[in-house]
């Protein structure tokens, strides 16, 4: 019995998605409740990991089980069980074949970044720029230099991965006050990547950098001339697409 | 040189207000600050203490310091030194004669009460009412029975206290979604009687009790009667009045 979820959690007091023995990950704590539930140990897999700090709105994940529980039941009994930052918002029974990493199609994910007040109620939950002088139509212009695609060796964690040409669909802009909602959506992406494109589209914003050097350094693929990266906090995995 | 500070606070990780030896306060993390910038101890008064878990928008507390800095500064040379879930709003150089405990003419608490669906984001920072059955109107009424000056014996921790006669200006509601606001406006409130008010007007709510008995409780002034307690994480001290 395959059963695939979709999950919410709140990042901040976890050391990422992945299990690591004797360390608070996303995939620790459901991989114990399962074990309460299953009797023996299950592994989830999920459609990619998170890092440390970084938030899912839409993180989905699939198991298999030899207990045939109906969906509600089985959401309620995960649920019930899990450190209350971690919440099942679906399960579905799917076929043997559903994959959630090999058959997710694209991801969307939104940065919060605020250039305003300080609220320390949201602290966890967005990038509070301290950047004064951020020309913010610049900003959003050199986050599109992004789209489409591009060999992204530059802006990433992992430069030892051999192919690091990525497609982004696109990038989108919600405004709310001081706080500015950036969606991407793509294919996949590669490790740290969009929190290396914002600090680096932020260096262009605040006149550090021009549009054609950020092109320059992508073109160049190689991540020391991309040294900058925004904070874990701002980032969501809002949703995977099948 | 006498300060009288605003201070917000994300009240989720400290053990309250109050300065304890070797534990995570509020009182605890702005003295030591304090410590850093005035090279010696100093003692800060606050409007009142909040429990484990309650937030802040507006508590307000002074201190005495030798060092004459200006209001900006000072509250600067504090926010960058303390821990990130606290960030004082305002400074002001006030008179020998202020003080924020016996000078503070009433105060505003709100409480928020979520009957809608979980979301761990908001988990530390509002009560998720998991009754199903809470007749909205009636849990209202309740909550008004105890507007105007009463003695508030039967719902509040300290039985100790001798006078437990207090009044409460006002409550009023706001609504958004499955959240309400209570606003509660009063002179002044016993230990922990904001968080059972809100839990015995559940009750009537909830239809296990009556308004009628809801009164006779509060006139038999005695605590074992109302033996329920709302959770911290949905109460704000939002304003000091002085």
């Amino acid at each position: 019995m395959r059963y695939k979820c979709t999950v919410m959690y709140d990042g901040t007091t976890f050391h990422g998605f992945q299990a690591q023995d004797g360390i608070k990950t996303i995939q620790g704590e459901i991989e114990r409740a399962l074990l309460i539930i299953n009797k023996k140990p299950v592994t989830i897999h999920p459609s990619g990991r998170t890092d440390t700090g970084v938030h899912a709105i839409g993180q989905v994940f699939h198991f298999d089980s030899e207990i045939d529980m109906g969906e509600e039941n089985m959401r309620n009994a995960i649920n019930s069980r899990i450190d209350k930052a971690i919440y099942l918002t679906k399960v579905e029974k799917v076929s043997e074949e559903f994959h959630a990493r090999f058959n997710a199609k694209s991801k969307e994910y939104h940065y919060l970044i605020d250039f305003g007040k300080y609220n320390p109620f949201n602290r966890n939950y967005r990038y509070y720029c301290r950047f004064r002088n951020v020309d913010l139509k610049l900003f959003k212009n050199a986050l599109s230099v992004f789209v489409g695609e591009h060999d992204f060796r530059s802006f990433t964690k992992n430069q030892k991965k051999e192919n690091t040409v990525r497609i982004i669909n696109s990038i989108d802009f919600e405004e709310e006050g001081t706080l500015i909602k950036i969606k991407f959506i793509g294919e996949g992406f590669l490790h740290n990547q969009i929190r290396i494109l914002v600090a680096m589209a932020l260096e262009v914003g605040r006149g550090k950098l021009s549009i054609d050097e950020l092109k320059a350094i992508m073109e160049a693929k190689n991540r020391l001339l991309a040294p900058k990266i925004a904070p874990p906090n701002g980032l969501y995995l809002y949703k995977v697409n099948y």
